[in-house]
């Protein structure tokens, strides 16, 4: 199946919308006519909406019913796979590790511990770390790309004498610490000023181009805290951020892990779905949830999770509205502009580079990220509000914004424009400085029957699809916690 | 309630057997005398046992019946928390960490990210490592200490010139491959063998210390292979050793966590259980498995999940007998016979010691774990195979190995002699060379409608209480697996 998401262009046919995608689902519904009623109702087939389904599916309360809308023609939200001549282009959310505590073990559960790769082949042609800034480009070995990188970080994360190892011991907690707040309320901007004069040039580049390819935002609009808390999630060391940010992937593809929930959650026969269904509405009132979809079509449930990330929250009409806090939050929303895009490109001498551009150019940070069926290398390349672009505005300047790392003969292009698309405006979860002190809480919690469920406010590995299955689990965790002290009533 | 199991000691009382414990069950079965026939029988309420029946509880097919048999007077098998004037001891399985992902993701599951405190208090008195040999102790500083700890285990795991990060670079793996098969049938003691001429006194006996803590074993008895895979599961450092191994645990102990998963089973209304109850046969015949414990009572069902350890399976006679594999490696057994024993001590000074004392020494390994609600330090040492002693055969003894440190003026002793314990016969898994090489899928097969499930033939974090989780849920989803094949014919 083509999913409307996502651009892919190739020299013999141009620039296209629409890319084959892995995990498609048919048939789109099987919502009977006549099933208007459901036990709940979960908005939204990111991870965080699939694991919600699944879990209020697979509960042991016969009878529940659970129906799952979905605005898009796939599942997946913010994370999935293309799928051209059988290769997986990620659009949206590549790595997973065992590191990270709630999707390793569905990993594990789904005995898919064997069916990861290393995007990383450090083993022939230009096996080197290219950091090319305005001045020109310096070529590095991997050895030499990790000294560099863990002695600015280090550096940049140091305000305890200790990598930060004091500062934030405890990065699961599902409470911020005054220490918190204050480092949340200070941006990446901030923290170099303090910094300045402890930082070598090349140092200076590469803790800048490493922030942005996390944040997709500026230096300026970058929470220091929310890169402290990537670090200490990360075990406060580089070789820990790329174990767990950048290195294992699904050989299949992340949404061959996708479709894993959502069959395990239709197995159950208690789970109604509508793909190409996004909601208008959600009126809470009388004990009774009804949600209304953009077509008309009105369904009815005790609960709702919703499982919309931040940036969508005010396309759907809340009666009553939204509490304070939630609401000011979804406005401000998060800052995260990423670029992500894939290059097919013939030169097999690069399959081991990886690289730096910064800060003239338009993709900061690119890598070897696989190897082709036609037997090409497949780059992968990542932007962000930092000269931010669209791709499919000017292919011809995207292809050139690679030859930033060094030159490459593109064959084909293959991109997600996140930025643009009306279900996410933007990639995974970054705030500026001030939001999560402000309102993570807030952002958490209920709001009647509904439960709020998103990668975005996720305690632990908040943006990634960790976080998304640790807040499904939650979401369903509630509901079901309810339903028990009601019913105990 | 008080169990049977372990000792307690203090200089006004004695020696006695039986501990208040954390998380006891009552009352001790909830099964009706008509209740003879269950879809499921779970023999061993251990962590394994315990997700097993949680999880074949909580399934979608309506009528589950679940029975879940334990041998003990309390649940969590090899790892249960005393209740000493409400401080719990922990008298087998103590840490977790968020890099164990079967386990944190129960932790966040059940809300308890934030019920971890950190053994470690490095901020007091004799805020040491000390390093006690024959030849007389030296003192070090805890930066000092893991400095030398990093540079002794980096030579030793170093077979690859990366650290070991090559030579296993996917702990998690279900499959053993050549390379995992030749350092399984190695020693430690070989391996020492192979870098002798490179290790300074100080390192060799750091080394050792180390891995005698990891293996209960001695080093002629240690798999090589194994010490690698928790090196690798750790992340190939030091720190993560610490981070994983032995940081942070539970402020109301272990058992704290251990009674979420019974009481989630028991609130769905499926599950019936018995404790103090042994299992002296199975039968399997006819397409029924029938359970008979020692009282004689005799249960049937379809399925059996065995959640027995490795070295209690042949307490029990199955017939037909377990298959030839299964047999000889339950017969060879796994070596580890750690002597786990807890000290409390006026000494407040000692609350940030580290030490290891060997090779003269019975107890190798001990620290500051803790402020009892008297005020005073706790101290936790092991020992194991090499020197191995009962603590309880001379309690003055065990009371002058603590000494072995530094001096220390011990009030209360508490153990658990998992050695002498007929439902454990050893602690957590350590195998000696070649057991995994020969059996590690045997260990893991399933025969007829019987599913293994133990930590001690899990594929990551084995010996652990995140590998117990890990095979409880493998179990689970084995029958439910089955079940639904069975269903479709």
């Amino acid at each position: 199946m083509t999913s409307k998401d996502g651009f892919s262009w190739t020299k013999a046919d141009g620039l296209r919308p629409g890319i084959p995608c892995i995990g498609a689902i048919q048939p789109s519904s099987n919502i009977k006519s006549t099933d208007t009623e459901f036990d709940v109702i979960v908005v939204g087939a990111g991870y965080a909406g699939l694991t919600a389904a699944r879990d209020t599916s697979v509960a042991a309360f016969s009878g529940l019913k659970v129906l799952l809308l979905e605005a898009r023609d796939r599942i997946g939200g913010r994370s999935w796979s293309s799928n051209i001549g059988g290769y997986p282009y990620e659009m949206g959310g590549t790595w997973v590790y065992w590191g990270q505590a709630t999707i390793w073990r569905e990993i594990a559960r789904y005995g898919m511990q064997d069916e990861l790769e290393s995007s990383y082949d450090f083993s022939r042609g230009i096996n080197r770390f290219l950091l090319a800034s305005a001045e020109g480009t310096q070529s590095f070995t991997h050895d030499e790309e990790n000294v560099l990188m863990q002695k600015c970080l280090s550096k940049f994360f140091n305000v305890d004498g200790k990598d930060g190892r004091d500062a934030l011991p405890m990065p699961h907690s599902a409470h911020l610490t005054p220490s918190d707040r204050r480092f949340d309320n200070m941006s990446v901007a901030d923290r170099l000023v303090e910094i300045q004069h402890n930082l070598t040039p090349n140092e200076r580049l590469c803790v800048e181009g490493f922030v942005l390819l996390c944040s997709g935002a500026t230096l300026a609009t970058t929470s220091f805290y929310e890169m402290l808390h990537w670090w200490a999630l990360s075990g406060h060391t580089y070789e820990g951020c790329i174990n767990h940010l950048v290195r294992f992937k699904f050989r299949g593809g992340q949404s061959s892990f996708a479709v894993r929930f959502f069959e395990e959650a239709l197995a159950t026969g208690n789970l109604s779905y509508a793909l190409s269904q996004p909601v208008a509405s959600v009126e809470d009132s009388a004990h009774r949830i009804t949600v209304t979809t953009r077509s008309g079509q009105a369904f009815t449930a005790k609960y709702m999770i919703s499982a919309m990330p931040l940036n969508v929250l005010s396309n759907v009409a809340f009666n009553p509205p939204l509490k304070e806090g939630k609401a000011t939050a979804a406005k401000i929303g998060h800052v995260n502009q990423t670029i992500k895009v894939h290059a097919e490109i013939l030169d097999r001498d690069l399959r081991s580079f990886t690289g730096i551009s910064y800060p003239h150019n338009g993709l900061i940070y690119g890598f070897g990220d696989g190897e082709t069926p036609a037997g090409n290398t497949h780059v992968v390349a990542f932007g962000g509000q930092h000269k931010h672009f669209h791709p499919e505005d000017d292919i011809n300047r995207t292809i050139s914004e690679f030859q930033g790392f060094t030159p490459m003969n593109v064959e084909r292009v293959v991109f997600h424009n996140w930025s643009r698309d009306e279900f996410a405006k933007g990639a995974w979860f970054f705030p500026a400085p001030g939001l999560l002190a402000s309102h993570f809480e807030e952002l958490r919690a209920r709001q009647g029957n509904i439960f709020f469920a998103s990668s975005d406010w996720a305690s632990g590995w908040r943006s990634f699809i960790d976080g998304a299955i640790e807040e499904g689990t939650r979401a369903a965790a509630n509901v079901r916690a309810d339903m028990i002290g009601q019913s105990k009533n």
